[in-house]
């Protein structure tokens, strides 16, 4: 017996550069409601920021690297509907506003199977220093904005 | 060598009866910014509201065992300043929407020393049977209901 | 500009029927030494059961449907290095006792790049009733345990 | 109406210096099957471990400031029974083993009411410096090294 499974981060469409990432839900993600627990859903976004950046050609370790952190200044979920252990589901992510010091992600939670807009789902960030003061990126790291604008122009 | 901590949950002003629950950031709610990570703000609301609810003489073991579950609807976080491990969080709740069928709570999270608002946010909620169907708990559950209520008039 | 993860579930050796699962250090999984944090090793090893219970011919959740779960009765992990933010991880895991009863799986944890033998650790756990009383599968429920069976003899 | 929780730590033996750090299960810890999660014992076991630090007269965050940190090499925990949703629990703890470079912690998980053993556990620790290069704390920290003896005389 041979098995496998694809987890595919995909450019869904060229036009708002649009990035999928793939995650099934965790045994350990549930709780006795039976349901996946509302506080794994930053946690998936993250993974999808993770992804999304690393596509954008540059990963968030060389972002920490360069000593930029990228702390949350807010955050908002809205559930549509439960996701249960074992769904697979569709984080797609979108940078929706970019500032000199400031990024904005939206997003959508989809399972395929059968097909349901699960969450949606924004979280805005500061770019600031290890030690928690703010960065201008645009002046500072010049490289790495123009890779954020680039994100936003598509 | 005595030691012992108090984790005191208050009702802070009759007014509004808002209550108070205390935790202290854990070592594995840290990330590698060395900060509490943003989705155990999510998990510490819920802590106060299990609080909350069993302050106003019913724990929500026992509104579950009534059938009804309370998921998630919507969530918003404002961090305003880090939190970091050990830090002694107060966590202020209050019950500031009610209808038959949803609830929507409100929460701040203060650091007493150096004293800060660490965070503000919301949680709104739909109350459902096991099976994820609306109840209209009004109707259904009077005395639940009364005792939601309870907590809005104060 | 296209990008994407494959994430490989393969039989490795036919002889011990071993299955590898691949993951991803999150973010979130991080704590502030920097490292990933000990408490996800044995979520990293539950998804690895998942995912050798479903390449088995059956999903964890069928298991579950058919009125089985199996809590831990014994957890252990040797932690030999290090795992940091998005690094890759094979999640090798093998069915290494069987009873009517009970169960235990072996867990080795690889990074491929630079190659590192991350951690090994064991979970034991017994088979019951939703109401945790003990169920003897080879008894009740024959199918499900000539599938943990299978697992062993190859 | 006024409502609070005392959270108490205590000495409960002074010939064994042990320690008792008391938690209270939480929503986000349950899973679908309507129990504590097992990685969630891990976590209440390095509660436990700050507490009992603290208790010894130095913050974990002091000994991190030394530039000491104590990653785990070894974990073990047996599952006796299941914790669920809301329990009292107390997780004591007691420093077992202890050389210049390592130190091992074992632990009990009790709930009162109904009383029963949860679990029981040990942790392995080396301790080693920011970049992970094991320390010598008995040369090194000796004042470090001295709490911890003194845990151990008693």
């Amino acid at each position: 017996m041979f098995y496998y499974i694809l987890i595919e981060l995909t450019k869904l469409r060229k036009d708002d550069f649009m990035y999928t990432s793939k995650i099934v839900v965790r045994y350990a993600e549930t709780d006795q409601m039976g349901i996946a627990h509302h506080s794994n859903y930053p946690v998936w976004f993250e993974v999808a920021r993770t992804d999304f950046i690393k596509a954008s050609g540059i990963s968030y370790s060389d972002v920490e690297k360069a000593g930029i952190i990228t702390p949350l200044t807010g955050l908002t979920v809205r559930y549509k509907q439960a996701a249960f252990y074992e769904d697979e589901l569709s984080i797609h992510i979108k940078l929706t506003r970019l500032t000199p010091v400031r990024l904005e992600f939206s997003y959508e939670v989809i399972r395929e199977n059968p097909r349901a807009l699960i969450a949606t789902g924004t979280t805005s960030h500061g770019m600031v220093s290890k030690d928690l003061v703010p960065v201008n990126v645009k002046k500072e790291h010049p490289k790495i904005y123009r890779m954020f604008e680039e994100c936003m122009d598509n």
